[in-house]
């Protein structure tokens, strides 16, 4: 109820407990049919575990049972144990660790939240090649340090935020790819694998050692996750990867939304959302309610990416503090991002350009949008002191008495006959100063996802 | 479910979904009251209002319809409207703006929150207070950078833990007492309510100004919240404070559970928790599972108040973005304050102080730990240099060698003779050299919340 | 050089490598005068290390030294010993830590640095109080989430700016008065003084254990510094006091500076810094600089206190990194506030207000922002859907066709004939609607520092 | 003097005031040297302007002057043009912005700052591989929430360490070869660049707005850096990038440290720093300075960071705050990063490791880290309830009455006559346990930089 940015989102749903209760019944029952592979379980046990997992979904009761242990997993392999009955029971978690489960059904949950994600995020991509493209020559003002600068272009503007989104969506995919299963044993040896099999049956202990990375890979493969080169129960690289493409997204998507913050207030108007939302005390507002969320989320992921970057410095072979204080902003930070990438989809996908406003904004400062262009043209023709000078006088006159820039220009002293008036115009023209901006478009949008 | 360290705690009730609306609502309900007490709203509208809100419990519904507007309120005011009829429908949230009812709701919840978590605290320093009294002279080493330096006690340490939780207990009070009610409408001016009066009866325009501040008073009163000087839209110091006193209290808690940590270690031994926590993978484990919770609470309470303090700048008179970013760091920091404060007085209720490891552990470095004592034993009757580097020497080779210090000082030739056998020895008994713990000690527990 | 928004300021000079120097001399100079004071040390002693004091002032070559023992006082230490002469040298940092003498520097730095930030906060009180004072009743819009809402006045948001910046002022002096000494020995049990005192004379132990509390209080005399209930060594609250009110007044600070952001757009132009910056590219450009750089200053200390209060967590009686992940975030954090300070007051006392722009700026969108208060007013004369439809409807043509709001309701159907032309042309009027502004102006001016 | 973690190290010296003052310096060569590549500057310009840089080169004084336009280029480039003559005075900073010319410079210092980071990250990795190699198959306790879990071997913790340390090497590398040169002209359209060479020389608006990409594309190649697709003055991609680099590298360096913080106490005692540091206090300590410097860095960078991530929300053309927060926490998040590599190349290069203290620690619980082998080997022969009943039951005796475990199972009814005693006690032998250490160890050193 507190995060109207993601409720109601497909990667809410994807990260909620009953998506985390799957995950981790995924991930045990991935473990018995690894082991089933290479001879270690019986098909039954498979069978009768895969069953047994419809009995344990009530995650709000795991949730209680929890704490005794620290974790979920431990009553739910009792649980699940229960379940299978007798026969299978042995082979329920067998040689593995709660960290084990838990680990690999986090990066289940991320594998699957970030599918709608990157959807979201090719959704707003091709929504800004549209609006880069179409607005490719659309001036208007540049702003730096809130002041208007030299002119831009709407199409620019889009451009660069396409580049950000796309820049997101390579980093997510890139660390989608290589989520690993996690797989170590007790303190990550995968000595317990290797333990019932000495166990069970007659074999030297080079085998058993071999036993560990072959069931590794079994196990990865089974989960339709990454395999890792070693269990990393305390090298958190792929938390920490996670959390940086995270934040990363967060701040990719922020930065549209700060420019439609800025450019659909009330005295500026050049952006508005296609559907504004409401108030509950002011019938006439249509508030830009998509890029306030998606500037919320963006406020929040950069913090909870510190914790997750933190968890890296992991002692042991399992830390008593780190671990556990991944899981909770691990998920918060999938959901605000999966909130702002739905968002932004919507947002960019109904944003209305008002072009007249981006005209007439230009005009705001009687050309002084264009005394860089002035300044060059004149400095070529007079020492650039003198040009420079003569051009803050006027400006600051054109400022202070409403004066047109080229006006003022014409009455200064020192660059009287520099320039023909009709010239001068044209210079001061900005809706004709768009620099290198429709080359630059053109070439943005040939950058692919 | 990835939260044990506070679910099914009293705290996780107090500011859970269900909670919130309780809180939103009784928001409304006060709003409707304190009009009526200025005679802005009839009696049977409050009626109708109150009974409406039985009508209105679907925190899961809200939330899905909050993401239009935002925030929960807009729903809710619609369904809150439709369920008090027509008549009183007009006297539901009137004048109020969203920010009003969220923030006041948020205070409400913050403050029936921290009721359960100072008791935990109050439970916290009685349980310290006994440890400090009981062990005040129980020596043990004092640790530095891992390293044992000089003796300690167990009771000044103790005493220390009990310093830190009093001091969160005392700014947690103070800031819960000073939780204020919200009232501005729209802007912060107040101005719908005069609106209202004027538009209901003949008045100048000077009574309607002050009947802003007259029903922000009453509005504090029915809430039982305090009143503020000014609407603090975005004047957040209520939220800085608050999350200034969380992150307080989260480290106050860090502290003894990362003593614990430490001193619990299998090869120290020096604690252990009352009933350690089950491993699914090793029977013979008893880990430190309270103190890890802490920890793992403590790790992450500072990054949302990173959050909640960035929230005060907030620009205009209400931000987009920066108050929406504050609302579920301000409750998981609440929901993990909760359970760490649990946990803590659960852990130090039940904490098995094992006095012979301490007393073994002190004997590890043979004598090391009182160098110190002995290095200004003889530069009383050396000059400071010489005696410093004949104990250094010794050192070095006691550790080496495992000789007790005692005797590898009694062969150092610049020492020959300084102190005779039995002083030399008496000095060097670790269980002899508390300093002032014990009137430390004493005078930290004379401290009261 | 990359930190313009302090460089060159009173702070910066308090708390450069200089200064802290000069601290961590005076806390040497305090303990031995503090043992003086208790007949522990000889005054040719006291007076041989302050002259001593003369020979140790190079920051540089301390810092190289710093690295071996992980901190500066270890080689401070030694040339302060050398400098003494043979017969002071045993009462240089006798009985004392590293630690204690740091922590005492770091205290005083931050008292000293404080001063000229609380002498700052006072001056932009002072030119805020006559900010809101004679602009207590300019109309301004009220904005929220980047639209205008209702009618404010500009003395209500500066009586704003200066409750929050009040309410920093209060909590930095609440934090300075009670910034502590430090002094506890190797371990915090000041064990080392009286082993001292026992070495150099006849006396039973238990007047050794009371010399620690006397030499505690001593000292903290002695340093003007407040005396500690306990040596805390790792027991920062201290540290973690200053963490919040640093950041805090950061984010009061950041606050005025985001709204002059918003209010000196160029479209917006409502207020502008009394000089504004250059621009190396444009000439006509005056950059609100200053809030520019207290916006940056805002952005980072939340982050630098998030360490800062995760120190709490402080294992041992001195932690293998806690404690030296302090140092700088605090001296960053105090040169951050102490620049933003200096800004603020620079900017608040030489802010240009266009009460010509607020203006005309509330009419730009022709009457909607008094549509709460036409909403009260036709809602008494109809059922409030209606009123609230019928408004909404007339706000959409207005806008859409550019008509004043009055004109528009004229011609709605359903509110034919309630209302004469001419009280709904004064209800309509943004200058008469600024509700309760007026009297929280007053009431807000009334609290005192 | 503050830092002991970096000071006096190479990349403090290429981070400094001195070092950031030639990048920026060198940035504007560069760009007269691009200007004339392409005909838009002369020869001597170019000789000029390179002549003029020795006369800049005074941070302090720029650091000062910084202030007023927010930023030291400005200052600079007056600086830079005084010292060029009024024939070459044009072609400073020609068509930039201040932001084209910090952001390279920027840039520049990190490309330079990175390489002994990754010099001493190789350094790191070499000795981590000798470790590794040497130690497959030395048997320590793996330790999991802080206890004795089931055995693992030094090699596998080296081979961990290095699998992190490698993962930071390939992050930084990657984002080292990607930094991007700037250049975008006031607000990112390089307009200026075409509006001079259209003062200057007759030519179509076309080929001017092409001279932007190609005025890019030389000055990337002046500078050593790479080419971005469009000037990034607010698409931060490249900060991000380098953010999230600089905090895996901190986490990766910070869990050896954690490690060996651990493995260094007192009580544990198998691992110790090549040369510890001293004390100013207690003459016998030699603390793990170096881990704990590293440690110290390691909290730090996360939340630093947490501003530079959070910087993507950069609005407008060029942001009010958002940038200038950039500065120092990217040079610090360096300075820290490098200081921590350095340590941590000399600590893993002089680290002890005491092989025969992980053997005694082995044998600390009585054999109760291989109940899980037993638990295994029992569940084989009874059902696993039983088993692991009758294991908690011995393992309790074990430990509560100082038995081996291999006794007390001798002696549980349940288990009676299962196990020969011969096989039962090899079971029980520690430092047979190792699992698939060894060939994970093999497979982990296979992985190249």
């Amino acid at each position: 109820m507190l995060s109207p940015g993601w409720a109601g989102s497909e990667v809410a749903a994807l990260t909620g407990d009953a998506a985390f209760l799957d995950a981790l019944l995924d991930a045990e029952t991935a473990l018995v049919r690894a082991q089933a592979e290479l001879g270690l379980a019986p098909a039954p046990a498979v069978a009768a575990i895969t069953a047994a997992t419809a009995a344990c979904r009530d995650p709000r009761a795991l949730a209680r049972r929890a704490r005794a242990g620290g974790n979920p997993v431990i009553p739910l392999v009792a649980d699940l144990s229960a379940a299978a009955g007798p026969e299978a029971a042995p082979y329920v978690h067998r040689g593995a660790t709660s960290q084990d489960i838990l680990d690999t059904a986090m990066m289940l949950v991320a594998a699957r939240a970030i599918e709608p994600i990157l959807a979201d995020l090719d959704r707003t991509v091709r929504a800004l090649t549209a609006l880069a493209a179409a607005h490719r020559d659309t001036p208007m003002a540049g702003r730096t340090l809130t002041q208007h600068a030299v002119p831009t272009t709407f199409g620019l503007k889009a451009a660069g935020w396409r580049s950000l989104v796309l820049g997101a969506h390579t980093r997510l995919s890139a660390v989608r790819s290589a989520l690993p299963a996690q797989l170590g044993g007790a303190a990550g040896t995968l000595a317990a694998f290797g333990a019932f099999a000495e166990a069970e049956g007659p074999a030297g202990s080079d085998r058993h050692a071999e036993l560990g990375p072959r069931l590794l890979a079994a196990f990865a493969r089974q989960t339709g996750l990454a395999e890792p080169v070693l269990p990393w129960h305390t090298l958190r690289a792929p938390i920490a990867d996670l959390a940086a493409a995270l934040a990363f997204t967060a701040g990719a998507l922020g930065k549209p939304a700060a420019d439609v913050l800025v450019l659909s207030r009330t005295e500026i108007g050049e952006l508005s959302e296609g559907s504004g939302g409401g108030s509950s005390a002011m019938p006439h507002k249509a508030n830009p309610v998509r890029a306030t969320l998606v500037a919320a989320a963006a406020r929040q992921v950069p913090a909870l990416a510190s914790v997750l970057l933190g968890a890296l410095v992991a002692e042991d072979e399992r830390p008593a503090g780190a671990w556990h204080a991944e899981w909770q902003p691990l998920r918060e930070a999938l959901r605000l991002v999966g909130g702002a990438a739905r968002d932004t989809a919507e947002l960019t996908a109904g944003l209305t350009v008002h072009t007249d406003r981006m005209r007439a904004n230009l005009d705001l400062t009687g050309g002084l949008v264009v005394t860089e262009r002035l300044a060059a043209a004149l400095s070529a023709l007079t020492v650039r002191g003198t040009a420079k000078q003569a051009l803050t006088r006027a400006a600051r006159r054109a400022a202070d008495e409403g004066l047109d820039l080229a006006d003022a220009l014409a009455t200064e002293p020192a660059l009287a006959g520099l320039l023909p008036a009709e010239r001068l115009r044209r210079l001061a023209d900005p809706t004709h100063y768009p620099g290198s901006a429709g080359a630059l478009v053109d070439r943005a949008l040939r950058e692919q996802p």
